[in-house]
C-alpha cells in the first residue's frame, strides 16, 4: 500500500511512528514491509539563522523516525549541548532566541553547504537520511523557498509588520496577536520532486493532527500539492489536532484565530471542506468531541498520542475510516 | 612608538605576546600605552571548511592575545568541546582532519555569514575583536583570497598535485615531500586597508619567529606587502625560528626544504636578505647558534619563549637591535 502523509513537526512526526506501527514497521528506523510511506512536510518554518539554513519540520520528522530526538522536548536531538549557540550570544550576534543545539549545527551545516553547492532542498533531505534511515521517505513540499511570515504590531514601535514565523512562535510564543498570516512564496513554488506523483499515486493520504495553519495549511498553499489532492482517486482523512477546543500541542489556536476559525475540531474539519472544492473524505476527531462536516463522514476515537501503540490506533482508525485494509 | 609585527598562527601570537609586555602593556587585553602595535596576520592558511571560512592565525592571534586560547595546545580555545566535529563524522562528511571545535565554530559562523553579506575580512575582524580586544590592531595581510597550496606526490595515486595546505600540514603532518609551495592569488592580492599604510608609517617593523615559508613569506608575497617595506624608513628586524638547526615549534623544516633553504638561523636570514633588495636590517638569532648575513646586523640572544618574560626579553633585544627605544 502506497500511504502520503502530510505533516509538520513535532505533531506530525509522532503520528508518523504510529503509521509505521500501523503498517507494521518498527516505529523507529527501517524495516521490511510490503508498504510505503511518504511524508511531505512543511516547508514553511524553515528559516536562516547565523548563515545556516534550518528546517525544523523536516528535522524533527527525521530525528524522530531515526531515533536521535530528544522524546522529552519533542524536538532537537538527545543529548543535546549549547556550546555554539552560548558563544554567539558571547559575541553579541543576533538572533539569540533560536535553540541552536551543537549536534543539531552539523545538520544545518551540512544542508547549508549542499544548498550552497546547488543542490535542492529534496536531494539534501535524501542525503542527510541516508544517515538516520527513517524508513518513511520524506520529502519536503517544496524545493523552491517559502516561509510563513506573520503580520503582527511591533511591540516597541506598534508598527504593523511582517515577521518570520519562528520569530513571532519562537521568540514571542505566539503571544503577539497575528493580523494575518502568510505563505510567502508558496503562490509561485512547485512541488518537490515526487510530491505530486505521490500523491496522485497513492491509496491514501492522511493529515496528521498538525497546525492546520502553518503546517498542514502552508503544505497545502502550494498549488501543486492542491492540484494533485484533486486528482488523486485516494481517499483523503484528516486527523484533527484540536481536543475539546484546545490545540493538543503547540498554539495553534493563536493560528486559526489569525485566520478566523474557532479552535474546535468541527470548525477545523469545515476550514478542510470536502472534497472535491476541499480536502477531506474523512475526519476523526477525539472521542469527547463531535463534528458535523457537510460531505465528510467524521469519526470520534481517541486522540491524543499519548504513547507509539495509542497513536497506531489512531492511524489504524484513519485507514478504516478511508475503506483501505492494512492487514 | 608605533609598532609594526608580521606573524603567522602560534608562534607569531606568542611573540606578540612579548612585543605587548616589552611596550608596557598587559600581555593579554587592552591597557593605556603611549606605543601601537600592527600585527599583520598571514591569511595564506585560511581554508573553506564544512562551508565555514577558517582563518587559523587571525583567530590564534585573536584568542591568545584576547585571553581564550588553549595555551597548552597553542590554538583553539581553552575548555573546548567537539560535538559538531564529531556529529559531522557522524554523516561521513569530509573533510574529518581538521579540528573544528564548537566554540571555534561560533567564530567562524559569524565570519562566514558577515563574508557573505558582503563585509571584508579586515572589517570581519575587527568585529570579532571587539568581543576579544586582543590590545593589538590585527590586520588581515589582505581581503583578497590568498591560499597556501603545497604540490606533492599523491599518496594514492602517485600523481603530482596541489593540495590545500591545511590538508598537508594538519592530515599529512607535513610528511609528504613537498615540491613546491604556491601562495594561490597572491600576486594579484592588495594588501587590506591600513597594512601598507601601517608599515610605511612604522617606527620599527619585526619579523616574528613564525614559519618563513608559510606564513611570513606568504604575508611577503602580496605585492604591496614588499613594496611598503621597501618604502618605510622604520627599520626592520627580524627573529630566526630556527634554533639549532631545527624549528622552535612546528614543520618548517620541511617548508624550508621544499625552498631549497636549509634549516639554519643563517640560510632563513639569508633568505630574508638585507635591504633594500632584501627585507631586513637585524637578524636576531639564538645563544647557539650564529650567523652571518651579509648587510645585515645580527645579533645572538635566548629566543625560546619559553614565558612571556622571556618572549619580552626577546622583543627587547629585536627594538634594541632596530636602535630603537621602548622606555
Amino acid at each position: 500500500m502506497r500511504v502520503v502523509v502530510i505533516v509538520g513537526g513535532v505533531g506530525g512526526a509522532r503520528f508518523l511512528l504510529g503509521v509505521k506501527t500501523a503498517l507494521g514497521l518498527p516505529a523507529i528506523g527501517e524495516g521490511a514491509a510490503p508498504h510505503e510511506i511518504t511524508a511531505i512536510v512543511n516547508n514553511g518554518d524553515d528559516v536562516w539563522l547565523h548563515g545556516l539554513r534550518i528546517c525544523p519540520d523536516l528535522d524533527t520528522c527525521m530525528y524522530t523516525l531515526g531515533g536521535g530526538i530528544d522524546t522529552e522536548r519533542g524536538w532537537g536531538r538527545v543529548g543535546e549541548t549549547w556550546v555554539v549557540k552560548d558563544e554567539l550570544a558571547a559575541y553579541g550576534a543576533d538572533p539569540d532566541w533560536f535553540g541552536l543545539g551543537d549536534k543539531d549545527i552539523a545538520t544545518h551545516l551540512i544542508r547549508t553547504r549542499m544548498l550552497r553547492a546547488g543542490y535542492p532542498l529534496s536531494a539534501v533531505t535524501e542525503a542527510l537520511c541516508d544517515r538516520w534511515r527513517p524508513g518513511v521517505r520524506l520529502l519536503p513540499t517544496t524545493d523552491d523557498r517559502v516561509e510563513t511570515h506573520v503580520v503582527v504590531d511591533d511591540p516597541d514601535s506598534g508598527e504593523r509588520r511582517a515577521i518570520h514565523f519562528q520569530e513571532w512562535w519562537v521568540r514571542h510564543h505566539a503571544a503577539l496577536p497575528a493580523h494575518s498570516i502568510v505563505a510567502v512564496g508558496a503562490e509561485e513554488a512547485n512541488p518537490a520532486p515526487g510530491v505530486a506523483e505521490a500523491i496522485t499515486d497513492a491509496d491514501v493520504v492522511l493529515l496528521a493532527p498538525s497546525n492546520p495553519v502553518v503546517s498542514i495549511g502552508t503544505v497545502l498553499a502550494v498549488p501543486g500539492v492542491r492540484t494533485a489532492l484533486a486528482k488523486t482517486e485516494a481517499r483523503v482523512v484528516g486527523v484533527s489536532p484540536i481536543v475539546q477546543d484546545r490545540p493538543v500541542r503547540g498554539m495553534a489556536d493563536a493560528c486559526l484565530a489569525a485566520i478566523g476559525v474557532a479552535t474546535t475540531a468541527e470548525a477545523v474539519g469545515r476550514h478542510y471542506g470536502a472534497r472535491p472544492d476541499g480536502l477531506l473524505d474523512g475526519w476523526l476527531v477525539h472521542t469527547t468531541d463531535s463534528a458535523e462536516v457537510p460531505g465528510v463522514r467524521v469519526r470520534a476515537v481517541p486522540l491524543l498520542m499519548s504513547s507509539v501503540d495509542a497513536t497506531a490506533d489512531m492511524a489504524r482508525a484513519a485507514f478504516d475510516l478511508a475503506g483501505v485494509s492494512v492487514e
